[in-house]
């Protein structure tokens, strides 16, 4: 059902590093990594491979917006959504 | 890799009625709702079953922290996380 989640932070590598170290054993690696004068945005992935936690830098100094995706079956699924 | 994502709302049951109105072609449906004090815990699933999006009253006035849980292999995997 959740294809990914997007968190804010105003460290993305230490927090990803953080995720990295504590839930390695699960499996949380990091899977992509893309470089903003902002930041990196960088992809954490379990065993599966597919980068589901996301870190970002900060869009602004106020409210940490989360970003979560959800999966859908088809494009035409996505066009439902948002005529809803 | 992301077991659940919980979500604080000051009303839950509107959140959990918009993301099924809004993603029912993604299949997304309410599978639990637990009633508390405060207003209803509600879990979302999609096609799956698994109820992985929650929605749940506000814990307090001010900041909604986000509840992110992530899947471990075994019993012992989580007690490495908390070991770590």
């Amino acid at each position: 059902m959740i294809d990914h989640l997007g968190l804010q932070s105003a460290d993305p590598a230490a927090a990803a590093a953080f995720y990295e170290r504590v839930f390695e054993p699960c499996g949380v690696r990091e899977m992509m990594r893309h470089d903003t004068p902002h930041g990196p945005v960088i992809g954490l992935a379990g065993p599966a491979g597919q980068p589901q936690l996301w870190t970002s830098p900060l869009e602004g100094p106020g409210d940490r917006p989360v970003h979560l995706a959800l999966a859908a079956p088809s494009r035409d699924a996505v066009d439902a959504v948002f005529a809803a």
